[in-house]
């Protein structure tokens, strides 16, 4: 245990000049207002050592993805950053350790103009809890509940590369090197899509973020909607980023592709809704945002999942959520 | 481990039907927007087993109070509470504590309108992180920064008695059980100081709540306004509540008084400030929001704090804040 006491360390550490916020860190409460008409979006996501990140990450890496995964969840509203509070359960204060962690935490925030506003410091089991701040026009959030019946279901970026990583931590799976170093870095630093959620504001007609798997996400958007869905498995396999690279074949089975792609968890990618006409203004907000975008699947008005392969057989293999809940 | 799964959990404990937020627990993003003229007031508070409740506690209890330090904090501003979200740290599920824990916690969330409108729910160490939200007109939140020399220094409520609780648990007091059960309601139920925190809103110059012990947070209020103050050590011993009972003069010697009185910690009082003149303004919103209030000490030009007794002699014991972060 370090003599650093509570407030010095949100002073050394987490004390940035107050831009947005007539306070900043310091007072009772930061106060925030959204610009005329715009709406606040809000959420919040704990990070639990041994359930969310190894004891072993690079602080660097875990301050990134403590906050990576709260803008995703703006990202999946269409929300631009504004502010964040950081609660911190600590068991030992490691100066060299928290220096990193704000160090990978700051550089994201900063990339997204997204500023520290309040926060709180314990000492107990490791524990980052944010809640993140961001603002949307009103009225013109992206919401879980708007996918219609003939829409096309779109993904961003890569899926199933964290899940690969944390199967090699488990010891189920032995990759090489490089790819290993790879797919540990989508684990460990992924990408909240904030820009492409902007962009798909006018556009999708739902979305949500990927954080438990996309069968299971899925769900949430046909449960919302009140809707069903035809997913193309492979098409979303295919977008393992390992899987680009021929030589990984022989390693990467394919049912071990489908069941990373599909129920892998921790991509944070966006997953949503679009009318077949909307095709062009969806892969030009990929352009603009330099994310890229595929489609995987059709909405349809039948309720219930149906996964098939690239040939439109169906697979009976299930491909559960993860739940933070129940143990892998 | 239930069977009950994270999604489950929510829905059953924690879905309310939204009012406030146009979307309410359950999409990737709350939305919410202050009134025309008003600013959000932002605060976190991290509660961690064995460091802000014991293991022990009535979940019931806990609820009200992981919600109640929260709100404390609005109280402090002078913001009227709007909505809050959890996120909920657990190592099993356990049905009659979570429906506990969401009945004490609704409870103070009702009686102060103060909405659920996000989360998150895991598996880890217990550890409960709220993050509120309330309004108060633009420029009109009250500061730690705006005591002035001449300035009045008052406090609400009573002071001590969760610290004389807290004791007893470490074993290092006896108490008669009816006193214990007073004292320990204190710790385990603060009353966060909400109506009186509005009412102060146009006649303090500066508040903050007690959390870590009234020597420590005024040092927060001298520090951020630039100046001293001298404090009447023994005007705030008398706020012991169960100093009340002339039966207890015995048990809590005038030493054992002042030291929960001064540090304390976990009292969820208002320490303010307000000029001479405005006194009776001051104990006229005491009465409007029904909070005793009380008159502590002086806030002075020359800096530092300068503790007396009732006769105005200087006392030399040293009182020092509450640390989460050093071990008591």
């Amino acid at each position: 245990m370090s003599s650093l006491g509570e407030f010095d360390l949100i002073a050394r550490y987490f004390k940035r000049p107050a831009k947005r916020s007539p306070l900043g860190v310091g007072d009772d409460c930061a106060l925030l207002a959204p610009a005329a008409g715009m709406q606040l979006a809000v959420s919040c996501d704990m990070l639990v050592e041994g359930r969310h990140f190894l004891s072993t990450v690079d602080p660097a890496r875990l301050g990134h993805k403590a906050l990576a995964v709260n803008l995703s969840d703006l990202a999946a509203c269409g929300a631009k950053p504004l502010a964040f509070t950081l609660a911190l359960s600590l068991p030992v204060v490691d100066e060299a350790w928290l220096e990193a962690l704000s160090r990978g935490m700051f550089a994201l925030a900063e990339a997204h103009d997204c500023e520290l506003v309040g926060g709180d410091t314990t000492r107990g089991p490791l524990n980052l809890c944010i809640t993140v701040f961001g603002e949307v026009p009103s009225g013109a959030a992206l919401l879980r509940s708007g996918a219609q019946p003939g829409d096309e279901l779109w993904v961003s970026g890569t899926l199933g590369d964290a899940r690969l990583a944390l199967e090699v931590f488990r010891g189920t799976l032995a990759l090489p090197a490089k790819l290993f170093e790879q797919a540990r870095l989508r684990m460990e630093q992924p990408t909240p899509r904030v820009a492409l959620g902007q962009a798909l504001r006018d556009i999708a007609t739902s979305a949500i973020d990927l954080s438990d798997g996309l069968v299971g996400d899925l769900g949430h958007i046909l449960a919302a909607s009140g809707v069903g869905a035809t997913l193309d498995a492979d098409a979303a396999a295919a977008l393992i980023a390992a899987g680009a690279d021929p030589a990984n074949a022989a390693v990467l089975s394919p049912e071990l592709r489908r069941a990373c792609a599909l129920a892998g968890g921790d991509d944070y990618e966006l997953l949503f809704s679009a009318p077949p006409a909307a095709s062009a203004a969806v892969f030009e907000a990929g352009r603009r945002s330099s994310t890229p975008v595929a489609r995987i699947g059709r909405i349809e008005a039948a309720p219930g999942l149906r996964i098939v392969d690239a040939h439109g057989t169906a697979i009976v293999q299930r491909f559960t959520a993860f739940d933070h809940f129940r143990s892998p």
